[in-house]
């Protein structure tokens, strides 16, 4: 029998996520840039620009940007807005990475396998690129050129922020931060994550549905897609903090624990963090499933839930 | 003779700025909080928000948002745009005094007669206060009631973005860094305070324009206006900081010499330093008059003018 065409009909994640990585990768590459923007006299600094760009470029797995454009795909929104919308997430979970390395917060020196930015450039380079990659951020969200519309340009301004600022990411942070040697309870645990890394995951996928249409129910349904496989991801970093290695993971394993951080291992053990993880990974797929939404457009959102809890590193 | 009459007909900026800053302050107030924003489920956290409102309220000249509402009034523009404009301005100023006075940066402990925001709140929760205080400025931009039209917020987070990213305020501080113990030409110097803390300044007199409709001239003539007086603030900041002392300052004076800074008076000397500032303040006031708005509506802006140069702190 030949199995080509069944397969066919299968969706190919990993050929639909090298297409994207492909687009997101030379928009970054453009974007990220010394070069002065338009109506502008300077550019930047280049060791500035340098620091940035060892920050975003050739690493990572782009989880945030592809759940943008996978989130534009299930709306069948504006392409070039989804294409800036997912740089702009991107930039925004680099430059956090950039700043929770330093010596003052983990202080890492190891991130996708390379020196962490202060180890190369300096401390005080790395935070004015974390800075400066905050702000890039916005400004790709608002390009003069209008080639997408003002009021998708403020609402995508508007999600980020939020999912960027006190009341998410950086806010998780500061949880973090203060919960490092303190019992959680799951509760407790679930709130942080929904903050540190969940806002922002959720953020990439409502930034994405924004560059279209939606209906009220479309919107609630992807919100919950959002924030279940958001969870998910932040379930299964802590499984794998335990059970993987740093050459597998391109960072330091074992850090969690280390540093005497509550994880969802330490609090529910390591079979339930996996069924958690599961269940979470069934919650964003039926959410999907009541939206609304055509299964055929929804299937990079589907495959990338997937991606996230079965992912090995 | 009674010079009353007379006086009334003078602007009076003390009493023009105190109506300004008093709702500036209560806006800050509002908008700097541990509250949920609309539609989130959370909050932030109590310590981080605390550590953003000792960074923000109760201290400073408020020259940026004075800049904004001033710019505002000159073209008759939507005031409650300017009012979010002119708090976005005073959180980037306000995140970037956080991040520059730590450790890595210029280690400072006293800002504004207190000690600085990381002696106070330990360095990690500097560092994200800082972080947080960058997104909120774009979420007060982007408000979700469309008080203000949608072209208005993107084209406010994109002249923000642009003056406080890499080509911009950031990009100033890198250079800034680069140059300590360097001797550095007038131009070079005219650069680095251009994106420092010019593109800034003038960035908050383009978003209070950015509030109303403007003819091209006008454009023209209000960022020759934002870049003369921005300069004139450094030109005046470093003249200050040799002849005025901490207690005057409310900051630490004599630190550019003490850190080997170049400053214009280590180029110029204080004498030609003085007289480069009063150039740039007739630079700015001719600018407007030739704008082609009325010399009433300037006012506002041609005292601030005044006051950046003239100033004794």
């Amino acid at each position: 029998m030949d199995t080509r065409v069944k397969t066919a009909t299968l969706f190919d994640l990993r050929s639909w996520s090298a297409g994207c990585l492909d687009r997101v990768e030379r928009a970054l590459e453009r974007w990220v840039t010394a070069e002065a923007p338009a109506g502008l006299d300077h550019g930047a600094p280049a060791e500035l620009v340098e620091a940035m760009r060892y920050a975003v470029l050739d690493g990572g797995k782009r989880l945030r940007p592809l759940l943008v454009l996978a989130a534009c795909e299930a709306v069948q929104g504006n392409e070039g807005a989804a294409m800036r919308a997912a740089c702009a997430t991107e930039l925004i979970h680099a430059y956090s990475l950039v700043h929770d390395d330093m010596p003052c917060m983990d202080n890492d020196i190891l991130r996708r396998g390379k020196p962490t930015v202060h180890v190369k450039f300096g401390e005080a380079t790395a935070l004015l690129a974390g800075d400066a990659l905050q702000a890039l951020a916005f400004e790709l969200l608002t390009p003069e050129d209008a080639t997408f519309p003002a009021a998708m340009q403020a609402q995508l301004c508007r999600l980020l922020a939020r999912a960027a600022g006190s009341a998410g990411m950086a806010g998780g942070q500061a949880i973090d931060l203060a919960s490092v040697g303190e019992r959680l309870s799951e509760r407790q645990l679930r709130d942080m994550h929904e903050l540190k890394t969940g806002a922002l995951l959720q953020g990439s996928v409502m930034m994405g549905a924004a560059c279209g249409n939606l209906i009220q129910a479309e919107k609630a349904a992807l919100e919950n897609y959002g924030a279940a496989m958001g969870l998910a991801f932040q379930v299964v970093d802590d499984i794998l903090d335990v059970t993987s290695d740093s050459a597998t993971l391109g960072k330091t394993a074992g850090k969690d624990a280390l540093q005497d951080k509550p994880t969802y291992v330490s609090i529910l053990g390591l079979e339930r963090s996996r069924a958690h993880a599961q269940e979470l990974l069934a919650r964003a797929l039926a959410a999907l499933d009541g939206s609304g939404l055509s299964h055929d457009r929804t299937q990079a959102l589907r495959a990338l839930a997937d991606m996230v809890v079965n992912r090995a590193h």
